[in-house]
């Protein structure tokens, strides 16, 4: 084995103890202190390798290894180091540690790639803070939307004052950005966030999709009252609204069981919460998400549908907006020989599966060619505390990365 | 008319200033600084007519007015100054304010009634703050129950706290006990809360009793996970279960309509609330009420069976409490007809009608004869900061109030 899994598992030890909740959990958000001081730490490593690193406009830490031909278009890799608030030690920051690894390594070993390699942990891929994620990828691509600065967190914050906070220039954004053309493949290591692996009993898998995901906002508006007071028949009750919604998207979602199809309400919150006050307002965000995009369609507009239908039976006026509508996304056949091939020089037979999560590679399936490396984790289970991969899988996910990553910049 | 209407409509344009919120909402949480400022006007304006005002150690305001006979059973009349979070100008307010203009009155007339006249302002009538209220009228009963000082508020503040910043001291509790038998009648003035009133175009209305509330906490426990990748039959998800509640809760209580059984789900929180996670635990409220109390126990029979049948369909674990159980009462005869010959003598045709909402009278009933004043309201909405009654109707509520009391004082 080329890389050195006793430093890669000291990353993760570092790692797991900036934002640590519990026992193993984390809460690293975006933009924020925490994820600076885990920046730190990734910058010092990538440095004493040689590497050149900063921290763009967007928030996002870039360490470059430098290519023989510096204007040939590059080879990017990395994931996302902030994480879920109630989540585990590996999203993300898996797909981080190994590129930092697997880079630092070539370095190390004195290799000069035909092309420069980013090694990218991309800023706020969570979406939780702000309810719109994918900022970094997004950042560096030019595909920010208007009025994206202004949108706050749950304490009022604007990611705007987020990023001055950061140290970030937000006047810088254009210099930041990578022009068409001028990356020429990604890959992205991450656990799969899901059971295929385990129940296959194999260690690495290559990704063959990211699912799709369109991701809502739903506000929906009735009328205060007295708990004690108003009959039944006149309510106007928001959060009864909201929870025909819920289950509304549960049941479009699994009409298509066992295909991959989900659908999910992730927050719901109710205004004024008192217990002696029908609810008056409801805002709640919905997700839909499938690599078939006929089937994602038609869970939007069964969704549309129910919506209308619920909000009149029950007086309601709503507002339902679209934060996030990516279209699924298959990977590079040549890519995924490539990592193949990798896996096959290890020992290891990989299967292919679709990525339910979506990755900051979705978003730059736009502008180039993609590979995924996914690793094993425990149960499936993931943006959880309970999240566990082992050590030595992502060693060997590590290492699968570090080949993959020398026979595409040609060396 | 003997009461003064123009001071009585100070009082209410003073009180609608203490806690405002937008136009005409208040917000005046129990045992707050808002509620203090609200006290000492209210300490002030019964002082000047000569009665002794204490603040005792529950936190509620009491101006005593002396009788003949000291030791004699005691009238005692008012209501709450708290607010809901978002509430009206009248909940509560007018029932304590019209007292203070009854009382005063014939304080001001030189008139001394047989027995002492006990004017109250209720601690915590609204229950939203810890989720459980009629603490001011429990404390006096002697009906606190165990580790009720230790609920805390939303921003972790426990009643104890709360009562000390207040300026209360707890150890006190014994001594500001009404010994049974000490209280010989209680009278409440009331906005109706409700449409009765106003679609029998009444100004006043005579209470006959007070649906008995069943207030309730669930909890309900799944599992975290990736919204992205965990298949719709494997979830254990905690919104989708508590959804279902909430939509059995409205079709059990609506069963009976057009009786006035009511049920609500007033607070819903999802932790850990991010978009891109299955919901892992929800809290949330849930209540009934019935002046019926076979309805109120068929409701919660059902309720109990539907909770664990959407538990055990969803694979969920939950835990059921009750913070407020409380029987339905009916108001005393001979007190309804002493309001009704006040009204008479007004000109005034009272209709009889039952209170959906619960008020500090309910509790009371369980030490005394009780009766109450309802006062029309705007479009039966309260709980809402559209919550209206006319000055003039405050006036004749506040005549019929005085009135009465003469007679229940024996003058």
């Amino acid at each position: 084995m080329n890389i050195n899994p006793s430093r890669l598992q000291h990353y993760f030890e570092v790692s797991s103890g900036i934002g640590k909740i519990g026992e193993t959990g984390m809460c690293r958000p975006a933009h924020s202190a925490l994820e600076k001081e885990m920046f730190m730490h990734a910058k010092g490593w990538m440095e004493a390798a040689g590497l050149t690193v900063r921290i763009d406009s967007f928030g996002n830490l870039i360490g470059r290894l430098a290519g023989k031909n510096p204007d040939a278009p590059i080879l990017m890799t990395g994931s996302h180091l902030d994480t879920q608030p109630y989540g585990g030690r590996f999203d993300g920051i898996s797909g981080v540690l190994c590129a930092i690894e697997a880079v630092c390594t070539i370095a190390e070993q004195g290799i000069v790639p035909e092309t420069n390699i980013d090694v990218i942990a991309f800023a706020d891929e969570e979406s939780w803070r702000f309810n719109k994620g994918l900022f970094g990828s997004r950042g560096i691509l030019g595909k920010l939307e208007p009025g994206e600065l202004q949108r706050t967190d749950k304490d009022g914050i604007t990611r705007e004052q987020a990023l001055r906070d950061f140290g970030c220039d937000i006047t810088r954004f254009k210099d930041d950005e990578y022009a068409p053309g001028t990356i020429g493949s990604f890959l992205e290591l991450h656990i799969e966030q899901g059971p295929v692996l385990e129940k296959l009993n194999k260690p690495v898998g290559i990704v063959s999709g990211i699912a799709g995901p369109l991701l809502l906002s739903l506000s929906l508006k009735g009328m205060a009252g007295h708990a004690g007071s108003v009959p039944m028949p006149l309510r106007k009750d928001a959060l009864l609204g909201a929870s025909k919604v819920v289950v509304a998207v549960n049941e479009i979602a699994s009409q298509f069981t066992p295909a991959p199809t989900v659908g999910t309400v992730g927050t719901l919150d109710v205004f004024p919460s008192s217990r002696n006050i029908i609810p008056e307002s409801v805002r709640m965000t919905i997700e839909f998400r499938d690599i078939d995009m006929g089937r994602r369609n038609t869970c939007e507009s069964q969704l549309r549908e129910a919506i209308a239908a619920i909000a009149q039976q029950h007086n309601l006026t709503y507002e339902l907006t679209v934060d996030t509508d990516i279209k699924s996304s298959y990977c590079a056949d040549w890519i995924k020989d490539t990592i193949r091939e990798s896996c096959q020089e290890l020992g290891l037979d990989a299967p292919e599966l679709v990525s339910g999560p979506f990755h900051d590679a979705l978003v730059m399936s736009e502008t180039c060619d993609y590979g995924m490396i996914f690793v094993r984790c425990k149960d499936g289970i993931s943006h959880n505390p309970l999240e566990y991969a082992s050590y030595e899988d992502l060693a060997l996910g590590c290492e699968v990365l570090y080949q993959t990553i020398l026979k595409m910049v040609n060396v």
